[in-house]
């Protein structure tokens, strides 16, 4: 047999697209059924002819697909239509591919699929959201110790600052579930580029394959990149977030810092340092949220510059690079639950820390700017002295004399209560803060995002299941 | 003097921020006015220190800012103070600073500032999709040949062109607006990262500065990266996609295709070819959204692998180079924009090429397919060969009557007919097809979109407006 | 058996490691018998319990890996030590991991492995080469049209085209040659950081394994990414360029531009446009060169802001993803070059659209100057009006009297004979210009560049194997 | 006067355009006398004309440029000739644009500039690596402590750690002097794109610029990208490496740690934490670092599928792009210079963590190994228990009895010495360790490097200089 391909381009192209298509083909059998259904229902293909190719699908969906794309055979969509062929006659099965084209059945296709793996990611997300809530209600009170520019900061809780990310993580979930809906919307019936002549029923096709509706405009059906530059962008952010909380944690699970500890499981060993323990979970999820960040960047950059009209940029090649980075989301999001639900805080080691370096000092100099009534940048000279003397109660005395001319009436009991880490959080009762109470009113929220994101993204899943269920049933009846 | 700071570190990192900050005085006075206020209404600062305050804040605004950083001062925030201490006292100058620090200052200004840039960049694209609609609307029947993988592929219209470009926008633009959303929310009184043990009142200062709601966990407010991360992302992908539609444009501006014309004073001329006549606009776009792309990327790039609670990133360095990104996204708006109101298509050009590139040959299959019920792989056959033939009647009615064994029964005008660009857009009258009524039903759709977005644009700058004059009226009684 | 890890960790992080480690067992093999062999002749291990070590490798060598990473242990390398220990007993299993440690071990195989690919890389960009110094010199008068800003400019020929990007390849194998000769350089020896206090000897080491010299600092030999950065960086650019190239190549492709042309097993059909003749195989080198460009970017911005010490980056994750994009960058060249043995220029159609577009008016002018000593200004506003006119020699008569005061001097026929494209390439005789002496001056230049990267490559292959011969003719012996 | 372009494209694209060339002209106007100089002495303009010309472009330079461009004039190449015009007529003028083209013209002049900001630039690296060798002189014996995954691994010293990421500077600079060569190559006589038929002599212009060599291929001289997308590349993993660097020192330079220290003038303070000292230049560094590999990223990635042809992305635009990166650069070295010469190590503190943290236990495990013969497996196995004790002697001298059947014959002052971080690195005497002898090989073999790379430059910036005064003076006879 002749062959009909340039040996390279069939191995490196053709071969590698029918691979790809090989995962992709319960989509496309799900499109050849709609189709079909369209074809029959709006009389656009004689009844019978519809039975006859429904019941060629029928066998081929039994069938295995061959392992290698055979020779003279262009890819997946013109296999299956040389199978139709066979058993239908090869005018007969030419039927099924009126009034569409390879351009929009791939478009629906892939879509489709992002659809599904945007639909999964989205639950490892709620996942992760649900385990930092989790984290947060029984750490209302677990004293932490917060940093800025690498240097100990504040008292804050574990709750208080798992939530801070908690609520970062939500906001590019939401966006995800925006994308899934641009996602969801069905190119069928663009045809090549321009729609068709033949009186087509768009919303039925759609309807039957679970989207909400049919892509206003033909063209951009075919060309646009949304329905994978749109995910990998805000994916991107989630991937670039989780390297922060990674690289926060990092420093502070150091032996020598010991604020954060994980349970022996996540930890590795040196094969010659007999001292290490290494908690490498965090450098791995750094990595793979880092490597993710990359893939789902370059699925976007692909597009630049290339025509509009372009459609090989919204091909299974940029499809498949796109799950990869999908996956491997995936992986981060578990580790990053995993983190999330078995790391704890060495309470000693933080109140220890928050009083050698002077983390709760800030708030002595607003007791003082609250009891005495002075101004907040004498009260903050005062305590700089005291803090320079290595909180020295004596000096803080005399500090506070000489710029305030009166006399400290705090004890020393006093002030050491003030600067405790339980008083610097009991205090901050203010919206947002870590004081148990607003904590409880950012978990009531977050909880409230969480449910009605994932009541959302349930909500569409169903709603896909039972278009492929009616699907399946209206084309058993065929 | 003794100088406070090295030499290097002073030239490169604190002027050059303060040379920024002079620019952001404007947000700054209002965030002091509106925290005076708020420590004046709770109480926090006794109310005579509050007037004598509001006044030194009145004097320092109408003075002139030094151009220089002066020596041994930090940076502006610590400039304004020294001024107001000069004026004030020291001791009453400082509680303005009570309940708050400068990182909360820093989110706040630099959301205010991002605010008006995305609300001004909004309005570019409103106005680009604006003259979409237009050009649309007036060129509803101006055919157009579109192109599939650099080859003409069928006949559409311009403004089914446009349109499907459009959608595209508006997606981008929507979602542009919704971080709009996520930027507006307020920082302040988060202080340095924990709140404050003061009775502040968030909600107040939030709605002061025209804010939606105050940022609902303190240490997020500081350390996010969604006020300026969030934005890139989604102008990354509306100057991707704006580098597509250049190159979409070019090839079919060049002189021997010969499909699309510019206005002369959109062209450019030769030095040393008499005969060049360059749309350059065209590539300054790309070059310019390709550009803004990349600093957009690295605006957003800037965060990875930086532990979450650093606030450098989140800085005015960061804050300028994303204002330079948004004012070059905003001239790529305005060339395009010029680009979309100003190019034309050559109609008899479209027309020969139509028909010498066989762009309209699926519709004589498709006719074929309704005609004689024949299958479409059987039609695509006949006209396949009728195209390689040079569009000869006789080969077509020769190879119809091989295939289907029966005669054509269509004349040579019936076939040129079936086959003009007009006929071919004229049967399309499919949901998302060129025909005029699915284009019209299209542009109510965008025209819609367009009316809703510049509403709740519009809204949000109202809002703003009558917070800011709110917050000069009250102040001007303090 | 108690279960060491959790299993998310072991499933995500642990086996997907030992999936790699699998493909890197042969350079890992290699390694121990070099670092054995060294432990051997420094006398640091007693020989006997050496003789025993390799008997145990050769055995390990001749069993098949497990499939699976068996419960409890940790990695590929724990696995062969306990291979090891359960044939030697573990008491002498333990010195071979004398004076190394994992972080050596990976570096060095790493190093191996990425030294192996870019040689096999570099081999695909010379037959790339090699095939454009073919094809110009059998196209050095096929005469082509050059485009500036998507307009038809000037007149050149196919080999001077193809050897103007053939010299931006040659910039890069370059490049990428010097970098695998910073990638040939041996970590070893450098244990966990800092050596060790054993009297190994590096050089040894680094001279069974093929490398040029020992590294020359051991923490830089652990922690830099350059090994494989600087590959992605050089190959970024080398990808960009591919693009660039395709770029140029798909409108000129065009049907109703029809400069260049493709056979037709480089050619794909619409399944529903009859007309239509695809050079898809563009864009698919486009489109997988714009993927591994983004590939080869993560690659290389994995490493931004983190710590110079974390060595996890380093690790067979990245080391992965970059062999992939080096996978796809061999296609991209395969795919390259068959573009370039394989394309042909339609030498009537560049004339046609030369004569059309006035390409080479540029030569009348300058001809205007030579033998009439007019200005270049002068003669340039004379052809602009011909050109104007649409070439009508009566206009340029009655311009050129007008502007010089004189006769033009010149016949229709003289004219028609300078305008030819011909005459164009025939008078640009300078270095670098498109006549054939110069052509083949530069043809030489590149020549000459291909051999002396070829044989720099093919030492170096030569150069590893006879190194790795005597390394496994050595360990015989042991 | 009739405006020649549209408003919009005259203020975005032009004038921006003629406010980066008033920044170009000096190198304009070098290239207009050496291209005069040629046209004179190869006689293709009469030598009367040539002396008018260069009499007309004295006084040119003498007059002050406009400061926004002129209506009607399309840029600042065109403006000049227009000053020429009036002064010497505009039939002279336009003598000077002879065999050339504002391709040429722009290609020469953007690597004329590029080529000054290079070699300015390379100043700066051989400076912080100047600054880096003469840290480690002074502090070879500076005990510090390095990290792996986070936590503390083995001791160093602080010379031994600083050569380390010299020689990753190196690597790029040698990479950034190799680019500086390929952009040191001279376009012109390229003209538009294909040279002329003028008797041009490209070497001379060539020299008289200062350039190596005449680009061998006209074409390529127009439209490559290497003159500014390999320096990005090549600077981009410079700054990579520096963001590395200062994400290692970050929280070694935490309080709490305390292992690295600064000046007071290095560090500011926080507006409302009395306690608080943050050494934010290290950020500084970071994030201006990061940014610049951002903006050298946008640079490149413009490039991406662009047509080869097109020279816009080769235009002035990107070039300043390319500037404000390098002028980043620049400000990111000066920064870390200042940091390597500013930095202190706590050597009290490094050894109590040294101690704490088992940091020497590996050379405990070598010593055991060397001493007794015993295998590394099981030296790991004693010390390891040793560790879990907290280094109890007891504990170390029943394990080993235990595991080894018999006494260990080591006392706990020999155990103590051995554990002392000096005797760590006094053993570590293996080429690339940190013993003084090792490290001043390395400091040898850096300093080395450094002068011939100095000479390099030095070599060309003479050569530069004077070929410019060459011209300079034999233009002065014209």
């Amino acid at each position: 047999m002749k062959m009909r391909f340039s040996k390279t381009y069939k191995r490196i192209v053709l071969d590698s697209s029918f691979k790809n298509w090989q995962k992709l083909s319960k989509y496309y059998m799900w499109l050849n059924k709609a189709h079909l259904l369209m074809l029959y229902k709006t009389g656009i293909v004689p009844k019978g002819i519809c039975s006859e190719i429904a019941e060629g699908l029928r066998r081929i969906e039994n069938e295995r697909i061959e392992d290698e794309l055979p020779e003279g055979i262009e890819d997946f969509v013109f296999l299956i239509e040389n199978k139709l062929s066979k058993i239908v006659g090869i005018e007969k099965a030419g039927f099924l591919h009126t009034a569409r084209s390879r351009n929009d059945i791939d478009a629906t296709v892939f879509r489709m699929c992002v659809r599904d793996a945007l639909m999964g990611l989205s639950h490892h997300v709620i996942d992760a959201l649900i385990a930092i809530v989790q984290k947060a209600k029984t750490n209302l009170n677990t004293i932490l110790l917060l940093y800025t520019h690498g240097q100990p900061a504040q008292v804050s809780t574990l709750a208080h600052f798992l939530l801070a990310f908690g609520f970062d993580v939500a906001d590019t979930l939401d966006i995800l579930v925006d994308c899934l809906s641009i996602v969801n919307t069905c190119p069928m019936g663009s045809c090549a580029i321009t729609t068709t002549g033949f009186p087509i029923d768009r919303v039925m096709v759609s309807d039957y394959l679970g989207f909400s509706e049919p892509i206003e405009n033909s063209y951009r059906a075919i060309v646009t990149s949304h329905w994978v530059s749109l995910p990998s962008s805000c994916l991107k952010i989630l991937m670039n977030d989780l390297t922060r909380f990674v690289q926060e944690i990092v420093p502070k699970s150091s032996c020598e810092v010991g604020i954060f500890q994980f349970p022996d499981d996540l930890v590795q060993v040196s094969s010659i340092m007999p001292q290490k323990r290494n908690p490498v979970v965090l450098e791995h999820i750094r990595l793979r949220a880092g490597t993710a960040h990359g893939i789902f960047d370059a699925v976007e950059k692909v597009f630049l510059n290339t025509p509009y009209q372009d459609i090989n940029e919204n091909g299974d090649h940029v499809l498949f690079e796109f799950l990869r980075a999908v996956r491997m989301a995936e992986e981060v999001l578990l580790l990053f639950r995993e983190v999330v639900q078995r790391i704890s805080v060495d309470q000693e080691r933080v109140k220890e820390l928050s009083r050698k370096t002077g983390a709760t000092t800030t708030e002595l100099a607003d007791e003082l700017v609250r009891t005495f009534g002075i101004s907040f940048r004498q009260a903050h000279t005062i305590v700089s002295q005291y803090v320079s003397s290595g909180m020295k109660y004596d000096v803080l005395c005399e500090t506070f004399e000489k710029i305030c001319g009166r006399k400290l009436s705090l004890s020393e009991e006093q002030i050491e209560r003030i600067l405790s880490p339980e008083h610097f959080v009991e205090v901050r009762k203010v919206l947002g803060g870590p004081h148990e109470r607003s904590v409880n009113e950012a978990i009531e929220r977050l909880e409230g995002f969480v449910r009605s994101i994932k009541e959302r993204t349930e909500t569409l899943e169903i709603k896909t299941k039972n278009s492929l269920a009616k699907l399946e049933a209206d084309f058993r009846q065929l």
